[in-house]
């Protein structure tokens, strides 16, 4: 495996609202438009979350899913998409894999499944046991490789479980979402621990909440680990909280720590045979549009 | 402070059946005689889960905490009683919060919180900010100390902020509940980074689900800790599975080891006066039954 490292591109998320930052990407074209420019940049994947063309809420509808990924697709085919399958807002089976019934040239890469229920600082984000085994057998049906979500050492060990029971397939890949309120914390401790506890044949990013975004980032390029990045998990540039960042400025820092480090970005390609991921989702991909 | 350790006792809890183990004390009979015996054997407390008389299942009502508390304080008045204040079955604060709203001799001296939502094997336990938030609101205003419940590192973060808040105030008793499947393990490092993290002022012990329950209880009375026990967390005595437990053979085997480990079971006054609280609930409490 090279040294390269996963930029996994967290444009959007469910939180940010353009009264909180008018830089958050929000309308189809304008998260689309924060993609490319992205890809350009240099990213491996993009973690992509939907919001009601209306009410800019959060929204799970396949529709809006197969615009945003239409619209990456034709000028980024081969960059890794993953869609949110998040209940923190809605929490039906047929609400939250709504995206995973895409098709062809609209079908999604990877999903997100995150591995307990947990509390956030405002809400509960309800995944029962149930719901994690729907969604991942749905997953394994589609062809679709899950995005382990994880924020406590905990959601480590339950992947393990998920192994065991084959509903989770190896290689894996794994954020670490770190600093949230009543989960792991943003330190060496709780991040070492869990990187050393996950199992074989990981792929992983580290990722901060608010201010820890920078500091999980940059330890993770030290260390040889990848990184999530983006206006969904933190909305300022500095520490002083003075100046809101966009997409482009947490972009071109986190290259600018990299190159200072001797790293660099994974290509979507590599992480494609990393994971075994056909190449823009096989025969209805790259290849489909390049015909 | 003195190096007695806090036995913690829990009989019964939402999961064991008749059909599981004949030994659990499910009517309130059974639970007042196991409680009774478990007083005479040495704990220093009681956590308490209630069913109902009809179906056997979990339930919240206050009239059945009611007679188990009136059947425990006539023989064994200094006895710190902890209510469940669980949602794992029912989720409304009004069900939650009832057995909080027992007066004089029938109040109970703490109610377990614990500090975010999690998922066990088949279901999630659903604690979201604003109950916790209520719980723990009610529990001051009723003069009610909580027995802070902990399945992993984040749920200590929580506390935390908890105290910031004024939610919660010194000192503080928390159970350390280690090898719930999507949580922290049973091992060494996450039991020492959990104890190492938690705030000042605090008393803890150490609980282990099922075949960890001996394991957990083992090392936190040889470093120091208290212990956690009874068939609510584990239904089998012997590690190969051949033998059910009961309740006084789990008492039983911590006195013996920690006889061996040159400790002492706090006795309830001790921590009555640690925990501040009351003797039997002050002037509803020891002092009214001996009028």
């Amino acid at each position: 495996m090279s040294d390269n490292f996963i930029l996994n591109f967290t444009p959007t998320g469910m939180i940010p609202t353009k009264e909180m930052t008018s830089f958050v990407p929000i309308s189809i074209s304008e998260i689309i438009e924060d993609v490319l420019c992205a890809n350009d940049i240099g990213i491996t994947m993009v973690h992509l979350h939907a919001r009601n063309p209306i009410t800019n809420a959060p929204a799970y509808n396949k529709e809006l899913y197969a615009e945003i990924i239409e619209g990456i697709r034709k000028y980024a085919p081969e960059l890794v998409i993953c869609v949110s399958l998040s209940g923190r807002d809605f929490n039906k089976l047929e609400q939250r894999s709504d995206p995973l019934f895409l098709e062809g040239l609209l079908k999604p890469d990877m999903g997100s499944l995150t591995l307990s229920s947990l509390n956030f600082n405002k809400v509960a984000s309800i995944n029962s046991p149930d719901m994690i085994n729907d969604l991942a057998n749905l997953m394994i049906e589609k062809g679709i490789v899950p995005e382990l979500e994880v924020f406590d050492t905990g959601m480590i060990n339950y992947s393990k479980y998920l192994i065991k029971k084959g509903m989770i397939q190896p290689p894996f890949y794994f954020n670490l979402l770190l600093g949230n309120i009543a989960c792991a914390q943003a330190n060496l401790l709780h991040a070492g621990m869990m990187i050393n506890e996950l199992p074989e044949n990981s792929l992983w990013s580290l990722a901060g909440i608010g201010a820890d975004q920078l500091k999980m980032n940059s330890i993770s390029i030290a260390i040889g680990g990848g990184v999530r990045v983006g206006l969904e998990d933190n909305i300022w540039f500095d520490k002083s909280r003075t100046k809101l960042a966009t997409n482009t400025d947490l972009l071109k820092r986190i290259h600018i720590i990299a190159q200072a480090n001797e790293r660099e970005v994974m290509k979507s390609k590599e992480f494609r045979l990393e994971m075994n991921l056909e190449i823009g989702r096989g025969k209805y991909g790259r290849a489909a549009i390049e015909k």
